[in-house]
């Protein structure tokens, strides 16, 4: 099933099952309200939902309407743990993981603002799950089970923020998937797909997911596992997808500017500017979209904050 | 007023009023089940407990019962938000920021387990503060307002932890607290009381934590803001408590260690063993503890989850 959150005025959003095309959706009103409710609760409340996500595929659900990705926040606006690997370092991955901020998470569609565009404003496609509970000490392999729903994000970074200062929330794609959506594409902890990235509407890359992701989801959770409980609705994240064959393009800046300086001897590919637009999407072995689309624009929050300085009496 | 989340069973906890004398408490029920809930809309739901607070301070509210912090979990089970400074930096505290784990924190009386001793077992003994929405960009003096309540925290961590590896859940005494609870105490941004920390019963550190917090709270929270909003129910934590004059005893072995290695070349004390255990306590000007005590036991997770492997059919 495919599960998003519409904006309803509220910190946590109201939550929606899609159907498979990405074309209709039906709130899960009665069942939950939040996304976090279903993840603390999953064997209980899933089943109930995978029902309604039959009944809306069949054409079936009585109260459906046009699912708009315009309304989406981020599946999980506010998670309670964002843990981001490396797994597909040029080292080969490594099972390292950092904590990112999760308590603010952009929408698929919301502008990514930042103070300055001296900051080295970059986007990092990349894959992540949700999980349940997780015990301390937990093997890749029993780590792997409790991955509960798929995601796709778009990880933001300033790349010149000095140490000691925290990065921006990443935006992810307006749709969660459970691991049958994706059918044969998910084999063992590793998705196999390609992730096509769009800067300004030029296709800059097309990342296979799956061969040379160096370790798995179910290994990344366990790294987190070593040292505490995982507990139910984390974020584990890949870190963006790339490929060592630089024909496949890339998922960030930071990767492209490290392949040019390989190769050239300094990197040549600028960082973002305000204006600037990025779609990431990944298509399944159907064709059709898996997530749904990320489609961010790079705004200045300077004039955020005037406009709404200006609207007020 | 003073708020504590009591152990229900849930992952959230039920909320309680607790007396300013620490004795008796009240279910918030009717007003908010979690605190979460009260920093989403302080504004609408504060008044209402601190009415609750001031009935149950006159000794009138009718379902009142003992408090027991026992029966706490931390103020704030699972947070979307601890970002950790080092306030008390011996090089005048430096306003950076680090992300911490805040999807597990521990009750004042739970636990902490660990894999091994080998890891450095560490306490840190901290205060911490819980904010409101804080606009990007704002600055210390307007960060400072959105302060709704402080915490105090004890930031385990595990020195021998390789990088990449994320370090354990904080604990938090039972209560949080408004500003008016520390009267005169709090100074712009500061509490001016001492926090002592008692390890294995010996009485190791009576710290300061006014006059020598490099940057304050407001400072910590603008940092914050700067590259992002700070969203409400963020835990803002001052790092460990610590001060210039060694005869003030240590809030953590590495901040010992440290002046060991200053004064002798070579650090002295040992980490923590399993089996120790670890106090840590704010006392009021008027000789009352602020938060209630975090009065942990320092324990192997093996032999838990051995226990539970036993008990189970």
């Amino acid at each position: 099933m495919k599960l998003a959150t519409y904006r309803d005025g509220s910190r946590d959003g109201q939550l929606v099952v899609v159907s498979r095309d990405l074309a209709q959706a039906h709130y899960a009103t009665g069942i939950a309200t939040r996304l976090q409710q279903v993840l603390d609760d999953w064997n209980f409340i899933a089943p109930q939902l995978q029902e309604l996500s039959q009944t809306l595929n069949h054409g079936k659900a009585r109260h459906a309407f046009s699912f708009d990705p315009k309304q989406c926040m981020a599946p999980l606006p506010r998670a309670h743990a964002y843990l981001l690997g490396a797994a597909y370092a040029r080292e080969g991955g490594a099972a390292t993981l950092g904590q990112a901020a999760s308590d603010g998470l952009l929408g698929p569609c919301e502008a990514a603002r930042f103070a300055s565009e001296s900051l080295g404003i970059d986007f990092g496609a990349g894959l992540a799950v949700l999980t349940g509970d997780v015990a301390m000490g937990s093997t890749a392999e029993a780590a792997l089970e409790s991955v509960r729903l798929l995601l796709l994000s778009n990880d933001w970074a300033l790349r010149s923020l000095p140490p000691g200062h925290v990065q921006p929330c990443a935006a992810f794609a307006p749709v969660a998937v459970t691991l049958d959506e994706a059918g044969e594409a998910w084999q063992r902890g590793r998705l196999h797909l390609g992730l096509q990235t769009m800067w300004n509407g030029r296709k800059v890359g097309l990342c296979e997911a799956g061969p040379e992701m160096g370790v798995h989801f179910g290994e990344l959770i366990a790294q987190a596992a070593k040292t505490r409980k995982v507990q139910a609705g984390s974020i584990i994240g890949s870190g963006t997808v790339c490929n060592q064959d630089g024909s496949k393009g890339y998922g960030s800046i930071a990767d492209k500017r490290a392949l040019e300086a390989l190769e050239s001897g300094e990197p040549k590919t600028e960082f973002m500017q305000f204006g600037d637009s990025l779609r990431v999407e990944v298509k399944g072995r159907d064709g059709l979209s898996l997530f749904g689309a990320i489609d961010q624009d790079v705004a200045s929050w300077h004039e955020a904050a005037a406009a709404r300085e200006e609207a007020q009496p």
